[in-house]
């Protein structure tokens, strides 16, 4: 992480200051559904994050893979600070819209859902998503995310 | 198709069986997920079903508001089990994909999810979710689905 | 369509302005797309429009059906008028996204797109599209939309 | 598998026989919609396809862009050949449906849609598509899909 925030990251994003992995943090930290998950900011960088689950059985839907929207919901969380760290502070960062594909059950050790921005914008940012199963050295592909994120500004209270 | 089952319902849709309401709370109750969240099937019809939960603390994101994930996660169920009602027994039923557009802030005492079958297949079948948030009398629409979902035939011990 | 513009129509939506019905008109025509595919904007109410095209040879995909792009660009053209007549003069519609499940292959004599306003916001607008085939007295759904679109203001030369 | 069309290709994937590449073209020609709108399909290989289209004036909308409908058709056309390349020879591809984010004005001399297979399956495959708008040396990120494609099987007439 750069000292000074400003510069281009290996990811080929600039993030809107020093403090972004910290505010992606802070954001990350008040979403109570994420520690109800048992779920981890695993890293973060310049528009880009990942989310980790466990592959717990309370999070299993009728035939024992991880729910569909368990993994929507680490998909969206982490385009959504993807996006964040794109957007100056004091910006809020809202989902208006995700597409999930499912492209294989969703089994293993855990899940790791890798957010990144396509394309940021000054109100709307667009990312991609997808959500890989680990189990031991073995990762499979089981979802793929196309998502739009909305910065709202100017709403005390609202950040992050 | 049973006698008692056959003919068509209100919703315009003739159910695969008269045991159709049966194997989706069978399906439901599968689902741990479901109990995790504290989900209630609330509604079942030949083609439709409505979800339940309460706007809990622990399913939060960062600005207070349920989580879009669990929007997702009861939009996606309630298109499920809609799909599966129109499905024969032994059939499972899967989550393709879906597109979930967040139109209002996930407040109040409880969000409903409404899921219809919007064209049956035998192999796809497209559903159109809604979901609300209810406050005493009032109800606000607070986001709207449209999923894919696959009838899954001949797998041993992969029903519902 | 009511002479002062303001008040509540049919549609349960109130239109930006008497002159809603020629805004949308003088967009639709400015959309040479639009003419080279033989569409015709057929209807426009506060809030709602259709978008009707022959199912003419050149317009068919590989198996003499429509297009499935011919059936997105008239959901997404309803869609973007719809929206446009519940934004104030002077704004410009954009589409940000959209999502089409086709449901049946696209044959008859002519199709029709009826796009709706689902949720209309300063921004962002969220829309409903569904395109039926139209053949005698017969009519056939054969797709559904979801889509985002966007006002855009205050750019001099970018309106409708 | 032929022995010439056997193997794995620089894309990753298998294609399903040698003809692979016969077949996209024979259903791309047969495509009249493409001829009408003056696409060429640019490149084929196991698993991915290119259609191009030019940026003339009646494929625009009401600012002079080329219509979010032609983006949506060259990224369909582009990821429907994509997942035909894998699929057996008497198949044929159906698109279950897209989702496309409108990134940037599609303007420039032409556009490319570059589609490529994510996940293939015996009856879905799910495909990403871009399209870049193309102006000398310039490339420009105008588009952004998310797309469920369908084999076809045993239906007599139907192929390709």
């Amino acid at each position: 992480m750069s000292g000074a925030g400003g510069g281009e990251h290996r990811s080929g994003f600039t993030p809107a200051g020093a403090d972004f992995a910290a505010r992606a943090h802070a954001s990350f930290e008040r979403q109570r559904f994420m520690a109800a998950l048992g779920c981890r900011l695993a890293r973060v960088e310049p528009g880009e994050a990942e989310v980790e689950v466990p592959c717990r059985d309370d999070l299993t839907q009728q035939h024992g893979y991880v729910h569909a929207g368990v993994v929507a919901t680490i998909a969206d969380t982490a385009c959504g600070i993807a996006a964040l760290t794109l957007m100056p502070a004091g910006a809020a960062v809202l989902s208006v819209e995700f597409k999930l594909n499912l492209l294989a059950p969703a089994a293993g050790e855990r899940l790791l859902a890798r957010g990144r921005v396509l394309r940021p914008g000054r109100t709307l940012t667009v990312c991609t998503g997808e959500v890989v199963a680990l189990e031991g050295e073995r990762e499979t592909l089981v979802a793929s995310m196309l998502a739009t994120m909305m910065a709202v500004r100017g709403r005390p209270g609202l950040a992050g």
